[in-house]
Formats: C-alpha cells, sequence, structure tokens
C-alpha cells in the first residue's frame, strides 16, 4: 500500500445527494486486499446517459458493451455495476461470457433490459474475471442501496490510486437548484485517448441523451483528453454521464449547467493527476501563440510526456532546456528563435535564448512548489491549448516494476 | 560518476586504422570533470562526406550549419571538429557566432575552406559555447593529428555515456581490403527521428557522395531510427559518414560494401541503447503481421517506448497485460483477438487470451536474462520492423532529476 500522494486534498469534498440515484458497495474478494471492489449505482426510469471511452484498439470486454448500449433510453431505470481489482481486458471470449452473465443477473433482480445495464472492470489485464463472485453480491447489493453513498463508491472503484476523488457543483437555473456529483479512480496507464479511467458523474438535471452526449464529449476533449501521467493509454478508460431529470429542471439550453459540469469534470481530472502514479508536483502546461490547435495539443503534451521534463520537475530543477527539446520534437510548428518560455510568473527564455532578465535562484526556488506552470509562447500563431501532468519519480518505477502489478 | 552499464561489452573493440583520417583530442575544460571533451578528425582531399541530423524544430547551431554543408566535394579535405558538455543548442544568434569562430580558426590553421569543416557540440542545452576554450586548442589539435586515436576520440564525445563506442567491419571487395570504423556517443534523450547523438563512421572505400547519402539515409532507417531509450529527441543528433577513397576501391555498387556498413550501424546503435540512461535490460521488439510497413513501427515503438512496459521489464515481470495495452494505444490497425505475443521462445498469447501453454513460471525465469525478446504477431497483415530499448529503472530518474544534468 503506498502512501498518500502529497498532493491530495485534505478530505473528500461532501457531494450533494442526486435525486433519483442510489449507491451500494460491497467486498466481492477480487482485491486480495480485501478492501471495497463493487459499486452499484441505481438510476431511475427516465434518466439520460451518455459516455465516452478508450480508442484503444485492445479494450475491455466491458467497454465494448458499454459502447454498445450508450444512447438508449433508459424509460425503466438504469444501472451501473463496477469492479476493481481486475480489468476484465485481453480476456477473449470468456471475457464477454463474464459482461453477460453479470448482466443478466442484475436484469433479473433489477428488473431492467440487459441494454439499460452498463459495466465497468478495472485493475489487472489479462486474467479471466471471478464474475461468480460479483453475481454473489447481488442481492446484497440491491437491498443495500441508499442515495448517501457516493463516497463509498468513490472508494470502491479504487485501483492503485491513494485518495478516492469526488467532486461536485450546485447551480440556481430559473430560481431551481440543479446538482451535480462525481466520482473518478485513476493513476497509472493515464493518456487518455477519448475519455479515461473510471468517471462517473451524476446529475438531477433534465437534459436529452443527444445533447448530454455533445456536452460530455465537447468538455472530455478540454478535460480528460488533457491530462497524462505516464503517456500510456488503458484498455479500460470509461466516463459514464447520468442525468436522471428529477429536478425538474431542463437544462439543454444552459450554459451555466455546461459550465458547472465542465467544472466538475475539471476537477476529477487534475484529482486524477495529482492521484499520478508517484506524483509529488502538479504540473499545469500552458501553450500559447501556436499555429493551430493540434499543434498546441502536440507541444503541450510533447512536455508533459516528456520523461526528461518530468524527472527534472522531481529534482526540482528549472532545467528550461528540456522544454526547448520536447517543443523540438513535438512536430508542431516552432521556431527557435520564437519561442518564450515560464516557469510561473517568471520569463526563462525568449529569443532563441535564456532572457536577460532570467535569474536561476528565483527559477529553482519556484520549483519547490508542489503546484507549477509551465508556459511556452510558440509565437507563430494564436492557438493555445493547457493540459495537466505530474512529475516522474522513483516512486513511479517502484510501483511498475514490482512483479505484476 | 555513473558505474558501468551492465550491459557494456567486456572491452572497446580494436577499430582498424582507416586510411585518409587523422585523429586529435583534448581537454578544454569545457567539461567540468577534466575529462576528454574535444575531437578532431581530418579528412584527406577528396573524401565523400554524408550526414543525416535531427528533424527537432529546435536543433543546434552545429546541426544548422552542417546541414548546409553536407553534399559538398571535400576536394581539398575535410574536417570534423566535436566537442561534449555544452550543446550549444538555444544558444540564439550567440551560437551561430561560436561556430562561425571555431570554423574559422580550423580553416585558417588547417587550410581548408570553412564549407569543409563540419562541428558538433554534445552536452547542456541553453548555455553559450565557451568557444575561446575550443580555438586555443586548435594548435595543439593539429599537431597531434594520429591515424592510430580513434579510440580516444570515441571518448571524447561522451557524455553521460559510461563506456565508450566503436564498431567496424572490414570486407574484401575484388580482392582489396575496405574498412569502415565507427564511433557513436549517446546514453540519454534518444528517440532519433531520421539520425540520431552523435554517430562518426569512417571508411577507406572509394563512393560517391551522393551515393553515400543515400546508402546512410536507408541503413538509418532501418538502425538508428529504430532504437528509443526515453522516448525523447535530442536537438544535437548527428550522423556523418567520411569515405575517404584511400583504399581505391569503388564501392557504389558492391552490397557487400552496405552490408557491412550496416553491420557497423546496427552494433553502435545497440550499443547505444546498452548504455541507455539506467539500462539493465537489452530488449528486442520485434513486430510482423501488420498492415503497413508504417503501422509496424508504430506498433513496436509504442512497446519500446511505454513506461509500464519498461518497468515490468526492470522488475522482471513478464506483464503481457502491458504489451496488450501498448499496442492498443499505439494507433496501428489491430484486432485483440488476431494477435499474438511471445516472450523470447515462449508463446504467451493467442486468440485474444492467454496461451493453453503458458507457463508464469518459464516466462518469469526468462525475464531474468540481461537480453529480452518481446515478439509481437499483429495477425492483420504482412509488414514487420524489429526496434531496439532498455529498461527503465531507478537510475535513469537518479540521473535525470539531478540538479540540471
Amino acid at each position: 500500500m503506498m502512501k498518500k500522494s502529497p498532493l491530495a486534498p485534505d478530505k473528500f469534498e461532501k457531494l450533494p445527494i442526486i435525486k433519483g440515484v442510489r449507491f451500494a458497495t460491497a467486498k466481492a474478494g477480487i482485491k486480495t486486499t480485501g478492501q471495497l471492489d463493487l459499486m452499484l449505482a441505481l438510476l431511475s426510469p427516465g434518466t439520460s446517459i451518455s459516455g465516452v471511452f478508450t480508442r484503444s484498439s485492445t479494450r475491455s470486454a466491458s467497454v465494448l458493451d458499454c459502447q454498445k448500449k450508450i444512447g438508449a433510453e433508459a424509460s425503466k431505470g438504469a444501472a451501473i455495476l463496477v469492479n476493481s481489482g481486475n480489468a476484465n481486458a485481453f480476456t477473449g471470449v470468456k471475457g464477454q461470457d463474464s459482461v453477460n452473465r453479470i448482466c443478466k443477473a442484475l436484469s433479473v433482480k433489477l428488473h431492467l433490459p440487459k441494454s439499460s445495464i452498463f459495466t465497468s472492470s478495472t485493475g489487472v489485464i489479462g486474467e479471466v474475471l471471478p464474475d461468480q463472485k460479483i453475481i454473489n453480491c447481488i442481492d446484497r447489493l440491491a437491498s443495500s442501496l441508499s442515495d448517501q453513498s457516493i463516497e463509498n463508491a468513490a472508494e470502491a472503484i479504487m485501483t492503485t490510486d491513494t485518495f478516492s476523488k469526488g467532486s461536485s457543483a450546485t447551480v440556481d437555473i430559473n430560481d431551481q437548484k440543479v446538482s451535480i456529483s462525481g466520482i473518478a479512480k485513476g493513476s497509472g496507464m493515464i493518456a487518455p485517448d477519448m475519455a479515461t479511467m473510471l468517471v462517473y458523474i451524476f446529475t438531477d438535471a433534465k437534459i436529452e441523451s443527444k445533447k448530454l452526449q455533445e456536452l460530455i464529449e465537447d468538455i472530455t476533449d478540454r478535460t480528460f483528453n488533457c491530462i497524462t501521467v505516464d503517456s500510456d493509454t488503458s484498455t479500460s478508460d470509461s466516463l459514464i454521464c447520468a442525468a436522471t431529470g428529477a429536478s425538474g429542471v431542463e437544462v439543454d439550453e444552459h450554459q451555466i449547467f455546461a459550465q458547472a459540469l465542465e467544472k466538475v469534470m475539471l476537477d476529477l481530472c487534475q484529482q486524477v493527476v495529482k492521484d499520478g502514479e508517484g506524483a509529488t508536483k502538479f504540473i499545469t502546461v500552458n501553450i500559447t501563440g501556436a499555429a493551430t490547435d493540434k499543434d498546441a495539443h502536440k507541444a503541450a503534451m510533447a512536455i508533459a510526456n516528456s520523461p526528461l521534463v518530468k524527472t527534472a520537475v522531481a529534482g526540482e530543477d528549472p532545467n528550461w532546456g528540456r522544454i526547448v527539446m520536447a517543443i523540438g520534437k513535438s512536430g508542431a510548428k516552432a521556431d527557435r528563435d520564437s519561442l518564450s518560455i515560464w516557469f510561473g510568473p517568471q520569463l526563462v527564455a525568449e529569443n532563441g535564448w535564456v532572457s536577460s532578465s532570467y535569474n536561476e535562484d528565483i527559477a529553482a526556488n519556484y520549483m519547490r512548489r508542489d503546484d507549477l506552470l509551465i508556459k511556452v509562447d510558440l509565437g507563430v500563431g494564436s492557438s493555445f491549448r493547457t493540459v495537466w501532468t505530474c512529475d516522474l519519480t522513483h516512486d513511479y518505477i517502484k510501483i511498475n516494476s514490482d512483479y505484476r502489478s
């Protein structure tokens, strides 16, 4: 068991209750540690469900199953069942069989069509999911559902996470309250492609499935698709958002709801970075002046994924030469003599060389912070992008070189 | 000073003398350790010179200068001057000024046109090159030239390298001997893009510049462009090949020369990987059955660059799930149920799941070797690719998180 990330929030935020969602958790014995490893979320009839998933070509059985089901109406309600400890990825036809058996058992117990049952699995890849252990817990889960158990749910989906992750927002729309509560897990294999890790967001807003799906895809592009811990993309990345409509407030056209949802997703994705395996520094990489949006993203991700940049940050070294290197290799349009680099407020380099105002002591002092901004203006256009990452430390190696994580 | 890589060869191979090339080395005081940091190679009139260089958009002043000069005839001879300890990269107009001053001083001393003088610099990025220290050594270098000093030259170009790297081949063409001797340096920031690190290859073969350039580019694609230590691409990567013609043997159309050259380049690039920062395992990644050559390269590099694969290898963990993950994220066409994975001779996974013949003890035992083969057949085509990499260990973090490498 790793010690809690030094970047963890002081405590798990108290999340508002979302009418129309109830949670239950259990210890199914999939995790060998005896910790919570199963969570069920039951959603009321009429809930809109949207989701984004990894684009990995070796994605897991449950991801493939969810992708088929997303978008359908949940007129009788819906359920989300998540296990940790086993990813049910690269388990061939047995993997799909497990998903089918779990969905069937839940369908019978909860009186829901199988098309309204979504499952996720996270943990070790390539081992058969012991689905009977999950099925054995279903009666117990169904009888212990509560609208107050989201904090336990956040704990049950953890793997190598060192803290459970939650975020919320409550906004007034037409003088009525709408709430959003979300939970996430993830600390390694984090370089999302379309969606990431496991993320579940619940709201009592009333919104059409199609509209919700558009909103989630758009915001994912600026949040979960802008984080990286180790450049490795999981086979299981899934983000599901369920809108129960229980508040009675239509939000389809309300920018204020979209902003609140973005705030929750941004907070959750940053918490995932703050629990990056071995992380001791949270790094915001901000690119401006890029030729295109794609270039801005490429340059930002090249810095955020560079092991040389990340180890320099771990060593509190203001090694801006490695930032130059990362931009150079990124493939983004850049000109050595047009780019400018800042560490926090300090201009480090400009006009192809170190800035005349640069002071190594000030920069070195800045690097001692645990929340750092690396800002680069490429000076060749007007596109921009912000991404988030963490440093690369001995603990990352330690966590991942232990025999079979 | 890091201890010598456990993957280092027993000793520096004795390289054949190449007629038409003489070497000199010096301690110019650019390295703070007082070690050799300067080497000069003087090439006889009529030498053909070809080169490939990094495509980084932030490449160094000397790389930019060499790129302008490559291809010209060296009718009066040519010179290559290399310093270690300072990369003269991201040093703006001062960087180009340094190159100009060095070339001018060499031109005067050696009676060569500036267009026949090539320089390389390797070491820290962003600090002004103390070119006067180099210029002060030129008289001494010119008076100590010897055709026997290539081993010292290999030492003088090292930075964080833990052993000096050389390789050679001698072949018979039309009953006449042709020799090739090459040296290389590099241990971090290794993910070449067109060329890599610093590599100098000398041969007494007689070959037209244009033909030599084609040959070098072609072979680089299968050798130096197929290695990675840390996915970071240097600003200084340069490979220069000089053919003095002193053997009198025309090799333009001789496949046997191309093969000998490829053998030397392959050996040198593998030595670079074996001296990868912190390396304890040499890993060959072999992809077959890919849809296209590009896909084969993408899949191979995704495995070779994955920090999760590299830390698993460091931990001697036969974690094939991470191989599946890396293929999944690579973007190469792949189908979960068609791919097969081997660790050395052992079939690990096939038909979308662990092979029925897989034995964890045998696999774990195989992983204890320091020379490993990871082979993947994607099962969707007939293209193939082999790349080479090393594991990711605590020493990589240690080397790179020290304050200013």
